[in-house]
């Protein structure tokens, strides 16, 4: 690929020439899921948006090691510092050893971004499995005077750090604003300041998941595993770190301020972040009862579903927004989705149909040029699909004989879909397995149909053909006095 | 489910009635692949008897914990305490880190055990992930004075143990005999004693994955994650530890050794083993050129491999054969295998259609107790599969009207097949989902040539009635010169 590719960085909120630390190699770090409840949308917005930036990469021949982490401790209630982990809680509530949520809903997570199409990351670490790693990143923070102890839990010192760094760079915000807007604390808080926030928090003695440190038994604080996972998996500065945009702050500057702590400097050269999805115009949560998840749009089990929408169908729809534009999910646009996704599916399929002739009508370079300057353009996929319904009309045209096409064009065409539609995009075509069974049922009865008026008209040559030609296929037919059944054997 | 449950004890060498500590909670512990190859025929025969057992488990009412490892670092080459870790190694090959190959083979083999239906365990921890619980266990081996250091690694002293406790009570092997029959140490060697394992493993210079430890920079040998991870998930004592033949001796056996010297009693009340997988009456072995990965299986792409076998196919092929026997791979043997399951699935099919006559002349509860018996008698799924024959032959009768069934009998062996092949067995049907695409193109091409006919005959109303059905169902004909072709739109 000639193409450069531009990315939007958080951290200077412009796009940037993407311009690999140790090219071809890219160490591309995702926030995955704290596992503590069935994934929804927001997760397939994530998931989506950093399988088509890996695609991408990949297509531009990058070697790129993915790493995407399953948060399955340490993540506190209300993304606090205080009450409890969310995966401790839920385990209270199912009854369960707290591992036993996790491995659950980390299944289940697999299973909705399998059907999605997303392709599995180069390495999935835990948090819970890299406790010694976080511990060591602990003490190199404390070494460095940036973090202190209080009741057997270590926090990190936001203000001592911001004297000499400065925190806020990626969210752009401003501790003493932050701090003017805030209440003073009351006494009982270990904390210094409330933007301090725990990397190492004592494990009160009804706490299940706890670990020895030096400090106390205790389990690590959320923001920590982040830091310490891709400086092992990615090393010290590595290329690109992506996450949804709810994530920016206070995850993402809190990891930015370990890093520098630890290190000296900031651990990665893009940040990236998708923007939210939002339910017919309001924000999603559980508390709104408007929290979809994977598995109930699939099955179109919901009360706000109008009908089941196909993996595929979403993706397609995550797709036809820019991953930094908020999108609004209703049953209207994923409809429209719905639609749009046939239209260019269809289009493909009859691709293998149509025939070249001598001489091109169509300009097909340029649409394929748009397509994939889109696409480098900060993964403009809205842009790039516009331009493929461009390519939609064309085959159209070119299926009514109302346009000819050479047959290197042709072949330029081709494979423009395959690449863009399957490879990058990753919309695979699902009508067929799914609509199947129906369809062969349908056929069936057609056949039987025609079988039953050949033998009213006596014409048992045929009546008799039909039943042995399926019997051949597998479908074994029994006549009955008002009709016939059949089975598939 | 009043039938108590048998299984073989490995430990008494005989058939024990199942009496779990701590009713309705089962707590099973199963070992896991080691993650740097494609899984193979071992890893299904393994996966698939202990799903059988999860499965009958939760059956007979049991709340099931089921913990099955991945094991991503420890095992060394040749299964031994020197050369190289079998994943660095693949890492080396494949110019990879170390966690991706782990991660690599861990999707493959999740995707082969989801093909083969095999449910997912409660919880599936990794060794690399539970190093800190590892370096606990061995501190505690050494405080029980049965473990000690040499130069920075830390040893297993089989010999004390012995003169506490029997060393070999799973494998019926006596330490004696062993030493008789081997070769002395060289002088180079850490270890004591050639029977003496590794519990701690300084890792050389170029070893990348370590982790800090009192004795060195190091990793765990390969024994103790199970020790340590069974411990964690299903405490000190817990019910069933499964896992192949193979591992008997000394993996196995050293985890027992560990369990007591760490905590003064060994940790399962039942071993259970599955035995090994010939293929054309030999070992199989990657050496041997005849280890045929499941992907191969499933396409038929190895050299051994007359057609493909279907995941279903391999999975009863597996159940036709007691777990405790060996299992001899063979074309043929593959081959029955897909008439046999093909006969039950399409009785099981059938079933849906068989009406209800006022009295029995068949015998349904008889057969239905053979089934539950056999699999409640140490999982004998090859005497419940033929009893399930003979219901097959019940069945075939009532289609034919050479027997009747009275409703309440039909319902039971509904119910017989629903539970026992579906639920127990996992023996889905996939000959619709695999077949369908090609049966879908067999019936169009089949009306469209009805169709022609019609038009040959000037029978247009008939013609363009199938056009029109067949564009409802969203298959669209293009007539041409020389006949029509058609698309699923």
């Amino acid at each position: 690929m000639n193409t450069k590719l531009y990315l939007h960085n958080t951290l200077s909120r412009r796009k940037e020439e993407f311009v690999p630390i140790n090219p071809p190699h890219v160490g591309l770090y995702v926030c995955g899921p704290t596992v503590y409840g069935d994934p929804h949308l927001g997760h397939a917005r994530s998931a989506i948006t950093f399988d088509l930036l890996f695609r991408l990469l990949r297509h531009h021949g990058y070697k790129v090691r993915y790493v995407r982490n399953i948060t399955d401790v340490g993540h506190l209630e209300h993304d606090a510092d205080e009450g409890n982990d969310k995966i401790a809680e839920k385990a209270r509530l199912e009854q369960l050893e707290p591992m036993e949520v996790a491995q659950r809903y980390t299944n289940r997570y697999h299973e909705a971004l399998r059907q999605l199409n997303v392709l599995s990351p180069s390495i999935e670490p835990r948090a819970s499995g890299h406790i010694i790693e976080q511990i060591a990143l602990v003490q190199r923070i404390i070494d460095a005077g940036l973090a202190y102890q209080s009741n057997g839990s270590v926090y990190f010192d936001v203000a001592k750090y911001n004297e000499l760094h400065r925190y806020g760079q990626l969210s752009g915000r401003v501790l003493d604003d932050l701090q003017a807007n805030t209440r003073a604390l009351d006494g009982q808080d270990e904390k210094r300041s409330p933007f301090d926030f725990a990397l190492w928090k004592k494990a009160s003695p009804e706490h299940i998941m706890r670990w020895p440190s030096p400090w106390s038994e205790g389990f690590p604080g959320w923001h920590l595993e982040c830091s310490a996972m891709s400086a092992k998996y990615l090393g010290q500065q590595f290329d690109i770190h992506g996450g949804g945009m709810d994530l920016m702050f206070p995850h993402h500057e809190c990891e930015i301020a370990q890093n520098v702590a630890a290190s000296g400097s900031g651990a990665v050269r893009y940040w990236l972040h998708n923007n939210m999805i939002t339910i017919n115009g309001q924000k999603m949560g559980k508390s709104l009862g408007n929290s979809i998840s994977l598995a109930e749009l699939f099955a179109g089990a919901h009360p706000l579903l109008e009908q089941a929408y196909s993996p595929m169908t979403i993706r397609f729809f995550i797709l036809q927004a820019h991953y930094r534009s908020t999108l609004d999910f209703s049953n209207e646009a994923l409809q429209a989705a719905q639609r749009g996704l046939a239209r260019l599916q269809s289009a493909h399929r009859a691709l293998r149909k149509v025939q070249p002739a001598g001489q091109s009508s169509v300009e097909v370079g340029a649409i394929a040029q748009r397509v994939h300057e889109a696409l480098a353009d900060d993964l403009n996929s809205p842009v790039a699909l516009a331009a493929m319904f461009d390519a939609v009309r064309i085959i159209n045209a070119l299926l009514e004989g109302k346009e000819r096409i050479a047959a290197d064009d042709l072949a330029r065409l081709r494979v423009l879909f395959d690449t863009v539609l399957i490879d990058i995009m990753g919309l695979v075509d699902e009508q067929q397995a799914q609509g199947q069974a129906k369809l062969v049922e349908g056929l069936v009865d057609m056949l039987l149909g025609v079988r039953q008026q050949a033998k009213a008209n006596r014409d048992f040559a045929t009546s008799d053909r039909i039943r042995d030609e399926l019997a051949r296929m597998g479908v074994a037919v029994r006549d009955r006095k008002d009709g016939a059944d059949w089975e598939l054997v």
